[in-house]
């Protein structure tokens, strides 16, 4: 058993998968043969995701604040704090803040038989947020 | 994509499993394949799980108040909110409130190839939550 209440230094959300202002704390990985991990993750306002999907689905748990999430095809929807949402595994979709609000979620992704987590797509444009 | 605000019921934690009043919120369910369950449990002074193990590992992240965590052979140990707890896959180990403040973390765990996620065992007594 191990008990860290001290974090792993705050990484930035890389240029590659994030648009603007992205904070990543790691809350916990899995003892194999869990694969699950836990990530704190803290948007600026009008920061977001690129477009992803997860091979075994992701589940965001809204810690704070107020943000924005959609799927490919879908409408953008709003979702604020005490939220749950639940991405299909292989669904296309991003997440992120508000345009004018800070977002604090936690996402929470197991790794399927290839060790995958997470598949990178394009960045979000700005008419696809504001949609 | 499923957006929930709305959570189900709050369930009581069974005496079987729990001493003390304890209230369990289903925060997630992975889609299949994932297997990964999100519960924020909330522990009233004085309570505390049973003993138990989860096949694949446990995490816990402390969201508020302050608890105590044991493993089969160690020491009682504090856990305050921000902290976060990993449990081995197979380790025996309990958790719960302190003896005067409430404690509410959020408990992660997959399923192994049975689907299971928990093994319970014996009740902690007053003198294991104590020592």
């Amino acid at each position: 058993m191990e008990i860290s209440s001290r974090r792993p230094a705050t990484e930035a959300g890389p240029a590659e998968w994030f648009t603007g202002a992205v904070w990543i704390d790691t809350v916990a990985d899995a003892a194999p043969p869990g694969t699950v991990q836990v990530r704190s993750v803290h948007f600026a306002p009008g920061a977001r995701t690129a477009w992803h999907t997860h091979p075994r689905g992701q589940i965001l748990h809204v810690t704070e604040g107020a943000g924005r999430v959609s799927r490919r095809g879908g409408p953008v929807r709003e979702i604020r704090a005490g939220d749950t949402v639940r991405a299909e595994p292989g669904e296309w979709h991003w997440h992120g803040a508000g345009p004018d609000t800070f977002l604090t979620h936690l996402a929470i992704q197991e790794a399927d038989e290839r060790g995958v987590r997470t598949e990178w797509g394009a960045h979000v444009t700005d008419s696809e947020y504001t949609d």
